[in-house]
C-alpha cells in the first residue's frame, strides 16, 4: 500500500577526512553534494513522488534532502525534521580520527566501538568542544534525553517512536514517504522493518545516494525483505567496497 | 516581544524575462539565488536565528528559504509550507509578456491588473497550460478554494488565515519566525500588519533579498510602523529603482 523511500546522506567534509562524526554538524562534500542530486534524478527517474519528507537536524541530511528535492522538482513537499533520525552520537570519539582511534585502542576495540549492537563507546564531556549539550536545536531535549555516547541499540530505541508516531500516520493512505538520514538511524529503522538479528545488522551497509525503496503491506512490513535500490549496480559496488574497506 | 523576518525571494527566470508569473512555479535566476544567499547573510550578520520557517510552495520561494537558511547555517529548523503564502495569481495574464500586455490593452488596464486593490485580472482557463489545476500540490484544495486569478484583496483573504491560525501560534513565546514568500503576499501581510489603506498599498513596493524585521508587540502589532530592513540603504535603492520602473 504505503511506500518508504530512505536516502542516505551524501560523502561529508569528516568522512572525506576520516574523522568520527556522530552527532557534529558537518557539512557534504562537493562529492556528498553531487550523491545527494543523483539521488533526486534517480527518483524522478522512477517517478517516484513522496509526498513527505523526514530529515534529521543534522545539515549533511538537511541539505542532502533540499538537493535531492531540487533536482526531483519538489520543494514544495511538507519537510518534517527531528533529532530522532540523528547519525549515532559517538560519544567522546565525536571529532577524533579513525586511523589514530584504531591505532591507539587497538583493532578488536575500534571495531567494537564501531560495530557492535550493544556497547557504546566511552562519553563525551559535556564540555567538549565536539558536545551538542547547549546547541539550540536540542533546547527542547530534557537533560536525561540528550546522548552523551550511543550504540546502535540506543539509536533503535529513541528512533522508533518517531517511525510509530510520525512516520507511520504519514504513510497511512498509501502514501509515498522519503526518509534522509544517516548510516546508523537507517540502519535502525532496517533493523525494525525487516526484523534483522544483532549480528547480522553489524555486517549491513546502506549505501550512500542511492534511494533504497519499501513497498510496505497494511502493517507497514516490508512486501520484499531488504528494499530495492533504485540503482542496484551501484548499490552493489558500494556495499562492495565497504566490505573490502572493512578488511584492510 | 516576537519578532517577524520577511523575505522576499530573489529574481526568477520570468521577471529576467518580463514574463507575469503568479501561481507558475518558475525557478530563481542565478541572480536570484545570489539575493538569497544575500538575505541569509544579513540574518546571520544581524545575529537574527529564526526558530521556524514558513514558505510559500513554489519553488522560487522554497529554494529561497534554503538558500538563506544554508548561508545562516539555520537548515536544522523547522518548516511549514502552504498555498495561502504563494504569490497573486494572476488569471490569463500567467505566462504573458508584460511589453506585450501594456501594449496590447493599453497603459490603463495594464496598470490596473497590476495595482488596483480590487479589480483581479481575466480568469485563466482550467486549460490553459500555465493553469495550476490538476497541480498535485494542490491536489487537496477544493476546486471553490482554487484561485483562477487573484488581486491583492483576494490574497489578503487566503491569507489572513495562515497568519492567525499557523504563523501568529509560532510567534508565541517571544519566537522569531522567518517568512520567505513573495511581493504579493507579503504585500497583503503588510498591509494587515501596518493597516496601510488600499490606495497607499498600491505604491508599496517590497525589495527581493533583503530580510524585513518586525518587532512585535503582545497584540502581534508592529511595535515600529513599516518594520525595518536589515540593509536599509539597499532597500532605499532597491525601492527607488522599482519606483523608477513604473514611470517609464
Amino acid at each position: 500500500m504505503a511506500t518508504l523511500v530512505l536516502l542516505r546522506h551524501g560523502e561529508s567534509v569528516w568522512n572525506a577526512e576520516g574523522l568520527f562524526t556522530g552527532w557534529v554538524d558537518v557539512d557534504l562534500s562537493a562529492a556528498g553534494e553531487e550523491e545527494a542530486r543523483r539521488g533526486g534524478r534517480l527518483l524522478r527517474e522512477a517517478d517516484l513522488s513522496p509526498s513527505v519528507v523526514h530529515t534529521s537536524v543534522l545539515k549533511r541530511a538537511t541539505r542532502t534532502a533540499n538537493l535531492a528535492l531540487d533536482e526531483a522538482d519538489l520543494t514544495w513537499l511538507p519537510v518534517r525534521r527531528s533529532w530522532r533520525l540523528n547519525e549515532r552520537h559517538y560519544g567522546a570519539l565525536q571529532g577524533k580520527n579513525k586511523a589514530q582511534t584504531r591505532e591507539e585502542y587497538g583493532e578488536d576495540q575500534f571495531m567494537v566501538w564501531r560495530r557492535s549492537y550493544d556497547t557504546p563507546p566511552p562519553q563525551i564531556a559535556d564540555g567538549d568542544p565536539h558536545s551538542q549539550v547547549g546547541d539550540r536545536r536540542y533546547a527542547q531535549l530534557p537533560s536525561e534525553l540528550m546522548p552523551r555516547t550511543e550504540c546502535l541499540a540506543d539509536v533503535v530505541d529513541r528512533m522508533l517512536p518517531y517511525w510509530y508516531d510520525t512516520i507511520v500516520p504519514d504513510l497511512s493512505e498509501g502514501r509515498t514517504v522519503l526518509v534522509a538520514a544517516h548510516g546508523n538511524s537507517l540502519r535502525a529503522l532496517v533493523k525494525h522493518l525487516d526484523g534483522v538479528d544483532p549480528e547480522t545488522i553489524a555486517g549491513l551497509n546502506i549505501p550512500t545516494g542511492i534511494p533504497l525503496v519499501y513497498d510496505l503491506d497494511e502493517d507497514f512490513s516490508p512486501r520484499k525483505p531488504g528494499g530495492e535500490y533504485l540503482d542496484p549496480e551501484a548499490a552493489k559496488e558500494a556495499i562492495e567496497a565497504v566490505k573490502n574497506q572493512g578488511k584492510k
